[in-house]
């Protein structure tokens, strides 16, 4: 990246931090599940003890914040109280008990007479996070770094700092009660390091972005280290001529409006022409009722939309009670709109016809593309993976809802005893490549 | 990426030959495994009925790199003989009936009563590839990328421009005798469009640069789309106090030797101070003994070697008879040292200590590590993959050698009858997550 003049130099202090962390991450990959089970139980302890004094901190950073004009949606997301803290305490338990993502046996491979091939999962190394104001999201990282065997250079906003210095004191004393290194947590304070931690590619093997759409895209933008995460969120919602409408409704409602601010909720409605007029006439009350303005192309228009949508609506994510419409006269006039517009994150078909279904689901290129359902279901939660690290929208994998195996990689290990290469190429060994186990574990 | 003065904008061309082929791979994505298995088949038949038409063209390329001064090894590279082309269209015919890398069921799963997820595998969409002289790499990659139901938008060296025509038209022709669409290959022939196609993200997927260390870095360095491959290949390996000395004589030789100019060969030789002097007077004679050049550091020239290593040197990848020695007192010596010089490629010990050996494989964080037995092994056919895409060394996933899943993702398809997140989070419905196969297939 040039955009060099944008990202501060790497201070020495940064620098020697993040060796720190990046040794300690050596440590920690080779601890065994129980001490990584154990240390996060220490981290929920010493939490606990300390939560009159992180809510104490938390009181000052909110007044602080008050005084400096903060909108009351940000106070809101900055506030810690005993509940919020307890329930993020929870969560942190609930990490411990998670299954171990390290050490799975990808491939279990003989290669040749007394020569052995193994895929395993290690730890990253360390993780970089850059979140926005939620103090209870330096918890959950934490967590699930340590859980996965990473070390964590965090960096939360400055409105939260007294906050944040309070928990990861905590969070430290915890891993000082464990055998694992207390450097395996960092947390920066100056948005001058977190921006110069973009960076150090040599000693951050991945960043998680927490927040707007613009920080991602930033970072994005901005480090040659792998982002986990995404910016935008446009979902569409595609009813086509074969559709139970009623379930189509259900399900347009559902997606638009029983959480407008989360990436998985939908921006656009594409209706085929043969079921446009029905459908609206049902819909336009309906959502009215709930509040949402609805904006639409011509021909929905002329079903009784009152707003005309414009082109940039197709591209924006409004994350509010705001759906653009479009009627399409075929499937792929929809497929097309959607990998034209969409970003690659969820995608729904209302159809009983399952042809039409498999094409849509396999022409679109989103990470999620679902069917006769709400795309609301795209969460790592809902997915069954026991937590979510973020999602990504990116054609390489990890994508789509990320568990705690998107903080993981794998390395070969191969063991021989004293094999060449020559004795096979000059035919005296040759190769057996036999699967020891027919069951991978997953 | 701000380098946009070295690389130069898109033309109205290149942008129409990327939608072209995007699109194809969209028609592509749904083919069977019968239809690409069968559209390679016609490849190659049309490249053997063509061969004597793409020899003649090769030797029209050689003629004119040879008036241009080219060097003898570039002009062995550029050469394709009969025999050459026989086992390209050999190779072709293999990768046909490679397993499919497609709909591979990862994830299985009800989510709840009527609500299903499952994670199959997918085609990334286009792949471009960028390639030097060789021409046959131009009908394995084709291959590859059609095999695993991907679009490739294809750039060979300028020296082989004729070569490339000619084949490219046989590809074609081949897929001009398949169900799937002709547009799924598409050859470029100027420096300036393979340039420029590092700026389409929207329309690329996956870049594989094959060539020099060179043009693979000016690509990582210049594109936002991921890339497979890796620049350096700087391996090495340790002989630890406890190794058998005849073992890691052989292991040290073949690693070195076998084929110096691959990317698995090793650079650098780590000898712990305990064996440093009796391996070395077994090591010394037998590598000058192949031409080797030694260069060591102090320790190692007091034991024989008789060339200083300079700093510079333990970053270098020779690619040839040369290697540099180092004596350390401590196995987390050598670990050190590999991770602060090494490629993240592949990295061998030789010991009798299977303590030792678990320290080194754990802490060394490349994709390969290996015990007791030679770095030449890290090669996709080796490890049994039946094809190799590229070796990658990056922390993510794919690493080490690639093979077709390189060329593959994964996409989450959730069929519901209507489900709807509202009634989860009201508690009428509540999720099930029972996976519905024990053996996840991979």
């Amino acid at each position: 990246m040039d955009q060099e003049n944008k990202i501060p130099a790497v201070t020495e202090d940064l620098l020697m931090k993040s060796i720190r962390t990046k040794k300690s991450s050596i440590a920690l990959s080779q601890s065994s599940d129980e001490q990584r089970c154990q240390a996060l139980l220490a981290m929920a302890d010493a939490l606990s003890k300390d939560s009159s004094k992180i809510i104490e901190q938390n009181s000052e950073d909110i007044e602080r914040s008050q005084r400096a004009g903060l909108s009351n949606s940000l106070i809101s997301r900055l506030k810690l109280d005993e509940a919020k803290l307890n329930d993020s305490i929870e969560g942190l338990k609930k990490v411990a008990f998670l299954s171990d993502p390290l050490g799975k046996v990808e491939i279990d491979r003989e290669l040749a007479d007394g020569l052995f091939l193994q895929r395993l999962t290690v730890p990253l190394g360390v993780v970089g996070v850059i979140f926005e104001s939620r103090p209870d999201a330096l918890i959950q990282i934490a967590s699930l770094a340590i859980r996965s065997g990473n070390s964590a250079i965090l960096k939360g906003g400055s409105e939260a700092n007294l906050t944040n210095l309070a928990i990861m004191s905590s969070l430290i004393q915890g891993l000082e009660h464990s055998q694992l290194p207390s450097d395996s947590l960092c947390l920066l304070t100056t948005r001058q390091e977190s921006l110069a931690l973009l960076h150090l590619e040599k000693y951050i093997d991945l960043i998680i972005p927490r927040g707007s759409n613009e920080l991602v895209r930033f970072i994005q933008e901005n480090t040659k280290i792998p982002v986990l995460g995404h910016a935008d969120g446009i979902c569409h919602l595609y009813i086509d001529s074969k559709a139970n409408l009623e379930h189509a409704l259900e399900i347009a409602i559902d997606s638009k409006c029983q959480y407008p601010a989360a990436c998985n909720s939908i921006e656009t409605l594409l209706l085929h022409e043969d079921i446009a007029a029905p459908f609206l006439s049902l819909a336009i009350p309906a959502f009215e009722k709930l509040g949402v303005l609805l904006l639409g192309d011509e021909m929905s228009q002329s079903h009784g939309i009152l707003h005309k949508v414009s082109e940039i609506d197709w591209s924006s994510e409004y994350l509010d009670l705001k759906l653009s419409i479009k009627v399409v006269s075929h499937v792929d006039e929809a497929i097309n709109h959607i990998r034209l517009y969409g970003s690659m994150h969820t995608d729904a078909i209302v159809t009983t016809d399952s042809e039409v279904a498999k094409k849509f689901m396999f022409s679109v290129d989103s990470s999620g593309v679902f069917h006769n359902c709400s795309t609301r279901f795209a969460d790592g939660f809902r997915y069954g993976f026991g937590a979510e690290v973020g999602i990504s929208t990116q054609s390489l994998p990890p994508r789509g809802p990320v568990g705690l195996d998107g903080l993981v990689t794998y390395r070969y290990f191969v063991k021989g005893n004293g094999h060449i290469v020559s004795d096979f190429s000059s035919g005296l060994k040759t190769f057996t490549h036999k699967d020891l186990s027919n069951e991978i574990k997953s």
